[in-house]
């Protein structure tokens, strides 16, 4: 039945049918449009399992009304340099861009903002916020609190969400430092593939039931979904030895910034209530509060070609800084187009017959794919 | 020739000692007393390795004018929420309490403080400084760069600090949640311990000359105290796929954050100036900036109530929030005394000796120890 030919579909194209979806679920065209810009992002910067690959579930949160396509995004603290917003269920991406633009404002100035939100929903990669912050020269920050996946360091019950951080860097004449990582060793999309491949992943990756290293991915994933225990581990893995308490406490960090801090659900309590009400975090800061700015660009730049330049394990030849793989392939992606496999392009192209728009029309332009498995993920 | 006989010595005994150790170098008494609380905090917290352990290396550096014992620590640019101190190569203990305590003053005032340093020294263990907001009912961050001996990934070149992050968060009725670990695996401290023992440590702590895993402790130290080539690996381990990029990633930020940021050294060029020139960063935020501090403090002791309680992996019984082991070891200590093996002993006798002061005086009504490997490094 599924159709077995994959696309190369234009990053433009993609981002239009994406923007016309969340229209005909009520999202006014400004909110559609930022929408659709943070997914497609993510499929642009190689971040597969966070790109248009998840649309469906916010359609799904849109329909039923988890996720409110006009949502009315409150200030509900606010001081020169900090602010809580109240989401009000709305999209997390609508929502997120709200809050770190607020970051922003107040980082121009006084030279810091930090904005916490409560009562959001899932709002994609946390790079794309912090990110948002390198127009205006400033340092970005951008975490987030998720569904509990992860195990605590000794524990078999998934207590604590992904929780990635990121935080971008401007830079003089490099690429910018962008860190974009999920505190857990690695997120449940790179299970999925090795599920979806039948392969046995690495231990070191996730527990079973009883709380031990299993290579099993279909195993965890069922094991999360039914809440029979189990799920992923910390960064640093099980136990102590080689430093899951650190990647434990990482998580457990972010669930206070994002989820404590602001008054949102936290921990195993998001996705409980009629809403997520997830949590995020955004800061930006201004750098010459405390040097100059092409001094700091300059030994960015420095610090970068230093590392690059090192000596390579045996068996290496490429020392990489974060965020240069994601820009790389971004640029790709945006000249050759973004490559959607079969299961995905399916996937849109229900979407769009349920909601009157032919995908296929958006995509018309794009040439076929015949080899499709080679999207990375970063987080 | 060693004596082998460790004691078990009162903490206060040991931070008279210190004191006056730091003193007869030329440390004004008061921040000889902030050096010395610095340090004994670290052997009653459990974390040996920054402990009197490292006495030596302050009374070196001072002998040598790498520090300074009466530094001018000046502020140099300052706004309502953010300054960067210049610490005129002062004792990284006194240089890093001033900046907590501005930071702290700032968020008492406004909400929130940064400050970042420069031109500063060795300043111990981060949490002292992330602790030092509790008292204040903040949220406290501590963070620093130190000595390249952890390798990039794909690398074999010592590039980075072990560069630990430290934030403290308050709580009601529970402990605090102290979060001080190292962006590496292990600290170098771990591998001194395998490696006086004799035994091989776990692979993923540490590669080779060439960049490869290794399990011999000594030959890590050996190649990083001559610039051979390898180091420690960062949290994640080698490679990717344990997230080892994760790991270089969060001590990149470190770096960014306390040494590019302020101006000081960064990556490999700490160390190689006639003084260290470490840089840190401290972070103070008051929590009624974004919900009143009472639900917030209640909804803390909530969520550290539940991940202790939950389901314990096969084979455990207890799981940990970041700090209990601490404040536990730290009680046990305070009242028992601070356990310390021959070698320390009689480093610190040394040490006494050199500069006319009775080591055995101060801790004549200490008890000698039988038994005394057992302390454990957070780091």
């Amino acid at each position: 039945m599924a159709e077995r030919m994959g696309f190369r579909v234009k990053a433009d194209a993609l981002r239009d049918f994406c923007k016309r979806v969340f229209e005909r679920l009520g999202v006014p065209a400004k909110d559609a449009r930022v929408a659709a810009d943070v997914l497609v992002s993510a499929d642009l910067r190689g971040m597969d399992s966070h790109g248009v690959a998840r649309l469906r579930r916010y359609v799904n949160g849109l329909r039923r009304g988890v996720m409110k396509p006009r949502p009315e995004v409150k200030v509900v603290r606010e001081t020169s340099v900090t602010a809580l917003l109240d989401g009000d269920a709305g999209l997390g991406q609508v929502v997120g861009v709200r809050g770190m633009k607020l970051a922003i404002e107040k980082a121009l100035q006084r030279g810091i903002g930090l904005v916490a939100v409560r009562n959001s929903n899932h709002y994609g990669i946390a790079g794309y916020y912090a990110m948002m912050a390198l127009e205006y020269d400033l340092i970005g920050i951008s975490m987030t609190n998720a569904a509990p996946l992860v195990v605590p360091t000794f524990g078999r019950e998934a207590m604590l969400g992904t929780n990635p951080i990121s935080v971008a860097v401007p830079t003089g004449s490099e690429r910018p430092f962008v860190l974009d990582m999920a505190t857990s060793v690695v997120p449940r999309g790179k299970l999925e593939v090795y599920a979806r491949q039948g392969r046995e992943m690495p231990l070191g990756w996730a527990v079973d039931e009883e709380g031990l290293p299993t290579t099993d991915p279909r195993r965890v994933l069922d094991n999360v979904a039914w809440r029979h225990g189990g799920g992923l581990l910390p960064l640093g893995g099980a136990g102590e030895e080689l430093g899951g308490h650190k990647g434990y406490g990482l998580s457990l960090l972010v669930d206070i910034l994002c989820g404590v801090l602001s008054g949102a659900a936290y921990g195993p309590l998001t996705y409980t209530g009629p809403t997520p009400n997830l949590g995020h975090l955004f800061g930006a800061l201004r750098v010459d509060l405390f040097r100059p700015l092409e001094g700091f660009k300059a030994d960015m730049d420095d610090l970068i070609r230093r590392l690059s330049a090192s000596a390579k394990a045996e068996g290496q030849d490429r020392i990489y800084i974060h965020g240069e793989k994601e820009f790389e392939e971004a640029e790709r992606r945006q000249r050759e187009g973004i490559p959607l496999p079969p299961g995905i392009v399916n996937s849109l192209r229900e979407i769009g017959e349920e909601l009157g728009i032919r995908f296929d029309a958006f995509v018309k332009s794009s040439r076929s794919l015949s080899e499709l498995e080679g999207g990375h993920n970063a987080h």
